[in-house]
């Protein structure tokens, strides 16, 4: 329960790289099986927010749209959505849809997808519970940060899953609001 | 044997913070006696190379010179050497300084302790043989990057250590020089 940012990430803590591709996170061995994978999860998600750049990405790289959870867009355009899909675009307040979210999973998990602005934003309304991080063995450089705010974690759970190193951390505060 | 970048990261990849501050590194608690950590790693160190910055927060954060291997520094300005310490300054092409540091090694391995960017130019240099990141449980949102380059690694380890993931690859090539 509670609101999870669960991404994969290179080892340098980029989402994705500049032009938006995951090329470099497709290639690697993962075993969908396998401890701390993404079937599990999303199995026990109960509602999905995310950008509008992460949901402009499947859009373009998915044939239709697989989610049956309720899923909430944050974006200030029109957005395509297809037919049938449980997708609502919001320009609310993080606070106010993360409470939605979170009504709507009753009692389940709130995946946020990203990107890494939109967790920050999260964080700074006080609703992000967890930060799942699967990093590929990938370094990339420069591209889509993971994370834009400085915050303590605490560490849950880790697991090596073929190619890719899973970590599970409890969200603890922002720095600023618990500097001495 | 060869050239290891080993070093601690925040979660989203950063080295330090923008101002070279490591205080949400030293608040982690880790064991020196457990997986991955820095003694042993240390022991199998034959000789050191490191960037001016990296040298100059050992100089303003640590008493007396404590390492015993002969240590290369790549600066372009004078540098201040304590008495006894086996430290040279150099601003020769890091493939040189590499292989001086391979052979005085001597089938040990060279650590390379930073930054990003100098860890980026061995690789190009192809000297770069492993990369060892331990990840505090922490986000920046910005700072020094981990590194500066697209890279494809292989995972060859990793643990948990405390607060701490500690994760061990090898570098495979650069992903300009992987290119299809």
């Amino acid at each position: 329960m509670g609101i999870s940012y669960y991404t994969a990430s290179s080892l340098d803590g980029f989402l994705a790289t500049e032009d938006h591709s995951l090329d470099w996170l497709f290639e690697q061995d993962f075993d969908p099986e396998g401890p701390m994978a993404y079937p599990s999860f999303i199995a026990d998600a109960g509602a999905i927010v995310m950008g509008a750049n992460t949901y402009q990405w499947i859009m373009d790289h998915q044939d239709e749209w697989s989610y049956e959870q309720p899923t909430w867009v944050f974006t200030h355009r029109e957005l395509y959505i297809p037919d049938g899909a449980s997708v609502w675009a919001t320009d609310d307040e993080v606070e106010a849809v993360g409470k939605a979210a979170i009504q709507a999973a009753d009692g389940r998990t709130v995946w946020l997808v990203g990107g890494g602005d939109l967790a920050g934003q999260f964080a700074d309304a006080g609703l992000l519970d967890e930060i799942w991080v699967q990093f590929a063995p990938v370094t990339l450089g420069q591209g889509k940060p993971l994370m834009t705010r400085d915050l303590r974690l605490e560490l849950i759970e880790s697991a090596a899953n073929r190619s890719f190193v899973c970590t599970r951390y409890k969200a603890l505060s922002t720095r600023e609001s618990s500097k001495d």
